[in-house]
């Protein structure tokens, strides 16, 4: 028998996620005492936190902007041979930026743009959270004490990221980072690509690149964080209801993915999703679940349909005439 | 910068787990009635079942034998090419025993055991399960429709098995198959390795290896299956209640794994666990954790003790007269 | 100090409720195989069914009928002098209807219409269930076996009515029956009652008065059962989802009476809920909760509002055309 | 018909509830910081605390002592008329004390002891709790925020008390206090009884009265605290177990009263319960259902058994010796 090709499987996982935000106070607040996040790390107009669960010392960076949306996105390489790989294939996409220092407790990252412009690196070493004493957990397989602070989100899930062009956002993942496509919304029998969740691991998606109904560049559509059970999800909502944050949809259970969602909006207008359930995607001939218009109906497993506001805003907002001259098809068929 | 060696990652997952039963027609109720699995194919004296959420078309097959046990343990590869790597290292340790034309719905399958005795095998194709209308589930990335009969488990999780020279095996499936080590018990200022568990993804673990303190053979620890929330594994206590079946132990969660688990025997006198919970290990660097007499305690992270049952108690059963002239560290300190 | 008067204290809870279906099959596969009710008798073109926790040998009645819709609601007196006592009351009000033998289980009972013509009937005599062998469940202290079969409701919670005359129908209650009102939605600065939650006991309500906006008469707006845990909702939304059947809104989190919400239509069209959370009124002096507009807003704690139809749907179903000449408000201020 | 008896109704529920402790900053920390309730009243040696669900605006009260033990136990009348009744049947007995003004927010309130000596009052008038702004729930029908620290309990939920002479101390509250038993242990072919489990409403129960082994007098089981779910329960264990907080046993079932446990010491020495689900006794007829030795068991409905300390030690602590000629049965009979 001869062998046949492997899949590549360079990527480890999702590393810092950045965030930008007009109002950092604020937005503080709301990852720290709402979401029960820690902070780590104080840098200049940055400020690095994490949750109980993350295995880096920093999940996610908050940086002073002038608008909100995302800012670095950066990817764990399982080997400093597979980064190299990695490099190599994203130099010879034309995408490449180069090589930068490494940001607070991560060694030397490779940076590059995927089509639609977002920020991303590729690196491999990164320092370990070593729990200071009042945060040691008394569970030696857990790198934080669980609080019990706020929502007390344990780590980092995913990504959504709009884009113009789905399905060049989604190639590129899959050729210059090796990650494999789990589930897809394709509209028009099966000619236009409207969104895309992928992953370079068994979890069932680390990032999703949905169809930017604006024509906008480089935009987040939502950053997601994990807590163990659909209770906790539940929990989040009472929580963020007492706090007075503007809950956008759910707790309720998207179709695709089967996750089990909540949508705020973090004080810096950013789209945040405490997130638990969904399945692992084990099976190495995995064929991509593809829902069309009728399949995929409003997003939702259950109940009421996902608002307006859901298809239409992202961060940095932009006006809707921004897609002057642009054919954009309605995300949602109802 | 010259490339370092990349990890193995050639088993995609725990393939289709056989369970020995001298009382077939209780055991198939016990997984059918109770656990809510469905029966897909009876052939001999065998029945195949699996969880609404497995991706194959079985992932148990129930044998009528003498004594219980585990029969043969499968585990499928992510590529051809990477089937035939893990048939060439397992052939090299010289534990290898053959290949075989594959058991329902599984293509030709290399056979071998580990050090301890346990049956084996590696494969690649596999016939996907297709639902027939009736288990057609109105979420079409769900293989199965959720039945809401019992328990209602979503799929298989992993396996403990017990071994007379832990390190054996655990360097035995990290090796031949590429498995990672993610969490131990040592004892004895680090000499004696108590147990192991470890995975082929970044699932916590597919396998465990504990010592038998009999110093049996090839015994089986215990079979665990998903179910999605620790809710659920409280509703599955509720049933196994009323249905009579003996509950050792749970739910309640382990320190190790971070698993919430509940512990019951099938009336064949196989350990079950209904198990949900534990953690993503994504980081590529992982450390394993090691957990000493004072620290490993009882097992628990909260709670009563588990039962001296679950350190003597495997299938088939032995006396204890069996590991004469063994010296049989106790596992449990206390 | 001179004793002050005492609250009535005369009904104890919230007997069998009979519901009308055009569809008497299909409803009865919705409440035994989806919600996994037990059917304890059939008599002619009725069936009665109860819940694993219900103590009454029967809690629901379904007939068939021309139309879906509420038939008798029964309420039980703490004793027979209170029995007598709310008979009096009633009868006073000249909307006495008179004595009946009582229907299966029950003993001789006062039925009797509110103003808006709901049937209804206080009694006090009532036959235990006790269960068969393979019902009997292993707590001593239930009543039946908690089966695992679908939803699995544990028992009926409450009932919600339309009526054009909100304060009329919450007046007569709190009079003939000893009520205590616990929340209310009134609208227009105070002046428009709009819906009105009510209780003999601590329960939070086991009866709620809510303007019929089409201007109809003796209709229902739902019919609640019980489940212990919020987690119990979220499955039963997974289960419904299942078995195809229409869910309207939640499962989500009222602000009034804090209760977990799911709302679907059963096949013979009436409203069912299944319910979890809300609180107990044990406050002797507790005063009505009140919303306003702008307070109660849509009626829900978190997330999307209720759809339209939560507003306009009861049945049986009438066009709105009903309501001619009838000055309106709409419930919803949105 | 001729009017017969009707059942006492004259209290509504367990109001304030003293505990006596020798640490009182570390039982603070315990309750404040730990469980998540609120301190809204300071005064000598005595701190007020509440849940955010409580409607009184105290249910706690904290009180520096040598040993710790349960000082006074409030129940509140559900009218004034009720009360005089109340206070009426409690002086008939013998065992009044007399009335005094009233501890911090509450009215008048009479004094007495029960036969095992635990002091007790019986009060009508109550301040309500207004939260201040910082405390505000946007929950109209919440009386104070949830905070989301720590276990975050939502109110009080009953207590137990251990007796020398079971039957006494449940005849006196039966009599005295109009209390409905709903369950009970009998041991011996129902000669001797060991436990009982007594309420005001139809909560399942508000206190308990189990058998003092060590023959002691006035001591205290357990306080409870309730929470809303399950899940909360189990929550609560890993906050206990991250604060390194000693807990005896659960999170699990018992078979009587069917609720969800969780039992750790506060610092003072006090045994304390997280709480949730149980049922609620709404059938006026019910007859107490009754468990024997065998039926009984050791009071779990799953799992590992309840360990010997908690049929053992209450508070205030005493030797064994204690009992020095007392014939004292074997709660745990195995």
């Amino acid at each position: 028998m001869s062998a046949q090709a492997d899949p590549v499987q360079d990527i480890a996982h999702l590393g810092n996620v950045e965030l930008l935000t007009p109002k950092l106070d604020r937005s503080l607040w709301y990852f720290k005492d709402v979401l029960g996040m820690e902070v780590v790390h104080v840098a200049g107009s940055s400020a690095y936190l994490r949750g109980y669960g993350d295995h880096a010392a920093s999940a996610l960076k908050l940086t002073a902007a002038a608008q909100p949306g995302v800012g670095c996105i950066s990817w764990r390489a399982v080997s400093p041979a597979a980064l190299e790989r990695r490099v190599q294939a994203i130099a010879a996409t034309g995408r490449g930026i180069g090589w930068i220092d490494g940001d607070f407790c991560r060694g030397r990252s490779y940076r590059f743009r995927d089509p639609d412009g977002h920020l991303m690196e590729v690196y491999y070493d990164e320092q370990k959270f070593v729990a200071p004493d009042h945060l040691r957990s008394t569970l030696k397989n857990l790198p934080m004490r669980y609080t019990a602070k706020g929502v007390n989100v344990r780590r980092t899930d995913h990504l959504a990221l709009l884009a113009r062009d789905v399905p060049a956002n989604r190639a590129f993942v899959q050729q210059a980072l090796g990650f494999r496509l789990h589930e897809q919304v394709v509209f028009e029998r099966g000619t236009k690509e409207i969104g895309a969740w992928l992953s370079p691991s068994i979890m069932h998606h680390q990032v999703a690149y949905v169809l930017d109904v604006k024509g906008g560049s480089g935009r987040l559509h939502h950053f997601s964080l994990w807590v163990d059970d659909r209770a906790d999800v539940l929990r989040a909502a009472d929580i963020l209801a007492e706090n007075g944050i503007f809950i956008e949809a759910g707790p309720s259970r998207h179709n695709n993915s089967q996750g089990f969602y909540l949508y705020s909006y973090e004080p810096g207008g950013n789209r945040v999703e405490v997130y638990s359930g969904s399945y692992l995607v084990t099976a190495p001939d995995w064929e991509p679940v593809t829902w069309n218009e009728e399949e995929r109906g409003t997003g939702v497993y259950w109940g009421t349909a996902l608002p307006e506001s859901f298809l239409t805003y992202a961060t940095p907002d932009i006006p809707a005439a921004a897609a002057a001259g642009a054919r954009v098809p309605v995300f949602d068929p109802s």
